[in-house]
């Protein structure tokens, strides 16, 4: 497997942790020492805790389902970053249905041969 | 020197470039594949040429003066990427004042040898 399989793979499976709303399984990728730019405030987060991650998967009763475009990986041995076009679907338990198209960005380290989501860009245009 | 020093260097030097309003030099690093997910839309731009860095910085009379908070490099032979918090300061020559901070991240891939900024994320939060 190319070291750019290995992301492609490892953000699959986050994806799909994410449709089964399992903030565990979805973050187990991600490093300890993560540094996120989310869409909403604050500038940067320092950490994301399974628990803030489960509240937002349960704020949905269908999905969040996410679809990548143009997904671009860029891979070393030790370091990898990609970007791609997102679009996430669901259905929010107040009924409101989310369609929205966001920027992804993350970045990757390998450590102790594992890789890990040590930076995450998420973002939409103003 | 090591892979995030020449890293440094090249942001460092870009960021002399914009305060210097020299747009050409600014975008000497950058890939003529760039995809870029800039603060305002559209969704990404899949290059940035002179005469529209340009224009930008043309808006300017004083700066824009960019100064970088938190910056982390992570480098290996032929990838690399980086992420800070950058304020941006200057005036505009209608008059109004910048002083606004942005979350960046760049990507970066070594091509024949020379380090090119192969994709810029930058946002601020909703």
């Amino acid at each position: 497997m190319s070291h750019a399989d290995e992301i492609k793979a490892i953000i699959e499976r986050r994806i799909e942790a994410l449709r089964r709303r399992d903030a565990a399984a979805a973050n187990a990728a991600l490093d300890k020492e993560l540094v996120a730019f989310e869409v909403a405030g604050p500038l940067r987060l320092q950490a994301t805790d399974a628990a803030t991650t489960q509240a937002w998967l349960d704020s949905f009763d269908e999905g969040p389902i996410v679809t990548m475009e143009e997904l671009t990986i860029c891979a070393d041995a030790e370091v990898a970053f990609c970007h791609s076009l997102n679009r996430i679907q669901g259905r929010r338990v107040d009924g409101q249905s989310v369609d929205v198209m966001m920027r992804s960005t993350l970045g990757f380290r390998k450590r102790e041969g594992e890789w890990k989501i040590v930076h995450g860009h998420t973002s939409v245009p103003r």
